[in-house]
């Protein structure tokens, strides 16, 4: 952000950054307004003494027709399209545009988003499931545009505030749940590695079923992505033997779809011979068959606060940032019983 | 439109608008631009101008920064998330950043919708099975914002053209299927009788059955709203005498899982004991337990269609208005066999 000699000294009209740029008050408006007609090397240099002098953008046209940029990965996912509809539901009743891009299968943005959003203004970017790089955070904090995340994957940024749920609590809750109906056989299938919400959930397994004084078998920790495939996939390994777990708990709701189909490809009923804890509590775990157990998460309530978070942020960027979890309940359905009940 | 005296004498100028309209030019622009500060009476009498005359929009903000507007019913549904995801792909790679709204349980928009609508300036509005009134339709017009509509439920307006698809094939295709597996004992279950989409779906069946010589039977031809509730209490009510038909076509892969449900709490196993065949081919439809044969609905296609269509639109206002069918097909998963294979 500032380098250390700079520090915050107050707020730079446009003439100062123009000069301190050595550019054109035009150009100054070009760079700002995300227009062509300058080359890489200036808007480099401009949006640097944006970031560092902390330029005061007057209102403009977003201020009569504000917007928010939600970038969300794999939004036709079930998971995806319950944040966009919390999102717009807040949006809705604060007469706020709501703009949706997807993500590339890396999380991140297409190369271009980062353009229109600078052409768009808007009073703040929501991440949902989503990652942007270094340069792009500069370009939009040079840009006075907030970002907020929603449940952030992999260690969240120090420097941007979030909104995740307790998914540690939630790991804990489901297993706990498989524990007091009579299981001491229970496998866990997580989500990647490399994101933290899997991780703390995994730790949460881990920890209700130490409560419990039952030994953790590493064979039944099983690695996924939160995908069907791997629902399917690791629930046949886990579930083809005869030293087999009595219960799963999926990381997922679609990777515990996955488990069903597993279960019911090798003939096993359930809940009769095989309990499923999913995750996420979507539309489709309701509908599943049978109904399915599962983490609630508070998508709504995130989007909400999330929401809260951008508008408090664009009024007030130097606002500390801050991380805020929402409480996760679990949903228990008839995907669960005693074992060989 | 125009009043049949006024017809089209080609565009007006703002000043000539703000002469016709007895207003300065200064409210003709708070009009164009959705601002405050003019009376619903004023406003309308505007309008009433632009629409008559109509006002060549110069180039404005949207043109650096083109919006389209997304209004969808049930956004968090299989359904809507599938629709919006394809229309963000096409605007994606046009750099045009998508606007997403839900509408109301009415499928139409909360009352404030417009305003937003008019203040962004959007190059043009995309329905999802969403209806807008003809009040609206009408500001709509009077700021040259073109509308186009996916796959409309109940009659298509008849100037606003619209992308479907081939409803009655679908019908046909997932009727003919069930009789080329065998079954003659074939029910349906169907969308609600206001939209044409089931109207065309459940022609299709009847033809189907009537060119293989199967007499029709009222009482399995049940009523729904492509919800799972009506899956399940149709499908109980279908499947619960002795005298049952063998196979269910469902109007929606949703319902086609309450079908499901009812199944299993019959003790019926699909296909065993019943074929069931969906309608949509959402995400869900693969991860059913059976994998789900059912009626494909190209929503990615018809994405791409609208937004050609908008952007036509936006670019030749007297562009005949007209309607585009994507063709459907079967996808033949394991819901589906021969009576009592």
């Amino acid at each position: 952000m500032s380098t250390p000699a700079a520090g915050r000294r107050g707020r730079a009209t446009l003439s100062e950054v123009a000069t301190l740029a050595s550019v054109s008050i035009a150009t100054v408006s070009k760079v700002l307004n995300g227009r062509s007609g300058v080359s890489e090397e200036t808007r480099s240099r401009v949006e640097a003494v944006l970031n560092d002098r902390n330029y005061n953008r007057r209102a403009t046209a977003q201020s009569t027709a504000p917007l928010v940029e939600v970038l969300c990965f794999e939004i036709d996912s079930p998971f995806g399209a319950a944040a966009i509809a919390g999102i717009e539901r807040v949006t809705r009743e604060q007469g706020i545009g709501m703009v949706v891009n997807g993500t590339l299968d890396s999380h991140q943005p297409h190369p271009s988003w980062i353009e229109g959003v600078v052409r768009r203004q808007p009073a703040g970017v929501i991440l949902v499931a989503a990652q942007l790089s270094e340069k792009v955070r500069t370009r939009l904090r040079s840009h006075n545009i907030p970002v907020v995340m929603i449940d952030p994957y992999g260690a969240p940024s120090t420097d941007a505030p979030s909104v995740g749920s307790a998914d540690w609590n939630g790991g804990y809750l489901a297993t706990s749940h498989l524990i007091e109906l009579g299981h001491s056989r229970v496998a866990i299938i997580t989500g990647p590695d490399d994101m933290l919400a899997s991780t703390a959930r995994l730790s949460g397994y881990r920890a209700a079923l130490d409560a419990a004084g039952i030994p953790i078998r590493r064979e039944w920790v099983k690695p996924g992505k939160f995908h069907h495939d791997d629902g399917y996939e690791q629930g046949l390994a886990l579930l083809s033997g005869d030293d087999r777990p009595t219960a799963i708990f999926a990381s997922s709701d679609i990777q515990a779809l996955g488990v069903y189909d597993a279960a019911r490809a090798l003939g096993l009923d359930i809940p009769r011979d095989l309990s499923v804890v999913g995750y996420d509590d979507l539309a489709i775990a309701k509908w599943a068959g049978p109904a399915m157990t599962t983490v609630h998460v508070p998508l709504a309530e995130m989007a909400e606060q999330a929401m809260q978070l951008v508008t408090r942020l664009h009024d007030e960027p130097e606002l500390a940032y801050r991380r805020v979890d929402m409480a996760t309940t679990l949903v228990a359905r008839d995907s669960t019983a005693a074992p060989g009940a």
